[in-house]
């Protein structure tokens, strides 16, 4: 299906634009799992069971998952396999390369993953993002202005009178197929989330940055201006550091959040 | 060992700054390979043993072997394990994320795979990077300028007076330590390159985009100013367009650029 319906038909269903991060580590999962990556995937399983009528996506953290080597990308796919059908999918990747390394990047990602979408880096420029949105129905999600300190570095430079990570938004949004453009930009500004949304009305957003980064909602729900968007919410929501059941306890958590993000479409 | 010191000696061993670059695709693959992943791994292990003499590095291209999903990422950690002990290994990943993600991609790079370096892209800012140099055996090449036509779009976009690359540099190369410190500049740029060299004297250029890509060797030889670099060759030398023997040719094609890249340290 085509992802830009898809992410209008998950919010419609939702009623709410959380995504939940599966930025899963087996030195963090509670001890009724094992410490091992089949109590990561029972981990994945029972977190994405307690949320799946209450999140609009779920977003895969690549490195979480490759930091055990073959066998973490193995876990990768069958997290991937095993969200709900009608859910989101966000291949938090953040690849990028020249033309033919793109290419098999996305074929990883789109064709091998089935993700609905993915997040690149723009810094080696349009030809290298080119072959990702040549896959035509999936929604590429280009590192605009991030959620870290070091955004500060490089993307809020002054570059011919404006910042650096506003040309990238002014060059992709010129080029790319509205449908499949998708920006990231960091909860945790949102006054320029509202400078993005101006400079590309028709994007759809991903605002990492909430929760364990502190990120407001309440305002960057009101930055967003109604705007087709994702807030992504991780550590908070999977790791709660509450008593008592887990499942229940992460499924309070999302409730939590999705009550901050309701959204009629 | 330090990676450092790794370098050096396979440098002196080799007696040339010669890269070769396993851009491994099962399309590509001649037919006296099997065409699945035990064919391509047969494959790198006939041009690991064509060029082990001639090569003073290898670089391992993430993106071919993801494209195959959970079974390409262990055929790629496969292919680090088959490396000769003695020979300098380059994750060619561009990875780059906040600091908790980041520092779980060098886990993968450096503790699963064992590769004595990563290349990175350096657009999320400096607390991006730091997790990765805090593997302080390991070098990291940042990415400055690319070799591919996009590296226009933003790397030499005119920031506050200079080039975003060269601010890169300069960010990179006041913090870090020297002897961890690579940029990847492209071979296609010799100018840039001899700009690069006097800015970060010290640093270790890995210079990518002769064969295929065109670049000139010996006007990259000269810009490099005999500075510690590598010179990457990948399809050039991996898909020899000659008739008669794979491992034969394969061989010739490096004698060929070996050569060409002549350094003693």
């Amino acid at each position: 299906m085509n992802s830009y319906k898809k992410l209008q038909q998950s919010i419609k269903s939702s009623g709410n634009i959380l995504c939940v991060g599966l930025d899963s580590d087996i030195k963090k999962i509670p001890s009724i799992f094992s410490k091992d990556l089949s109590g990561l995937l029972e981990f994945n399983k029972t977190v994405i069971e307690a949320t799946r009528d209450l999140a609009a996506a779920y977003k895969i953290n690549f490195a979480f998952y490759e930091q055990y080597g073959a066998k973490g990308f193995d876990a990768l796919q069958k997290t991937f396999e095993m969200l709900p059908q009608s859910a989101f999918s966000i291949a938090d990747a953040k690849r990028g390369d020249i033309g033919n390394t793109s290419a098999a990047y996305a074929r990883s990602v789109f064709n091998e993953l089935g993700a609905d979408s993915i997040t690149v880096n723009p810094y080696m420029g349009l030809d290298s993002l080119d072959p990702f949105f040549e896959f035509s129905e999936k929604i590429i999600f280009v590192l605009a202005l991030t959620s870290n300190g070091g955004s500060f570095d490089f993307q809020k430079m002054m570059c011919d009178g404006t910042e650096l990570y506003k040309h990238v938004i002014d060059k992709t949004y010129a080029k790319y197929n509205h449908q499949q453009m998708g920006y990231v930009v960091g909860a945790t500004h949102p006054e320029e989330i509202a400078e993005v949304r101006a400079l590309a009305s028709e994007s759809i957003l991903l605002l990492p940055g909430v929760g364990a980064q502190g990120a407001d909602v309440s305002a960057v729900m009101n930055a967003n201006q109604n705007g087709l968007a994702m807030i992504n919410v991780s550590r908070d929501i999977i790791y709660p550091q509450s008593e008592g059941d887990f499942a229940e306890n992460v499924w309070q958590k999302a409730l939590h959040y999705s009550e901050k993000m309701k959204f009629i479409l």
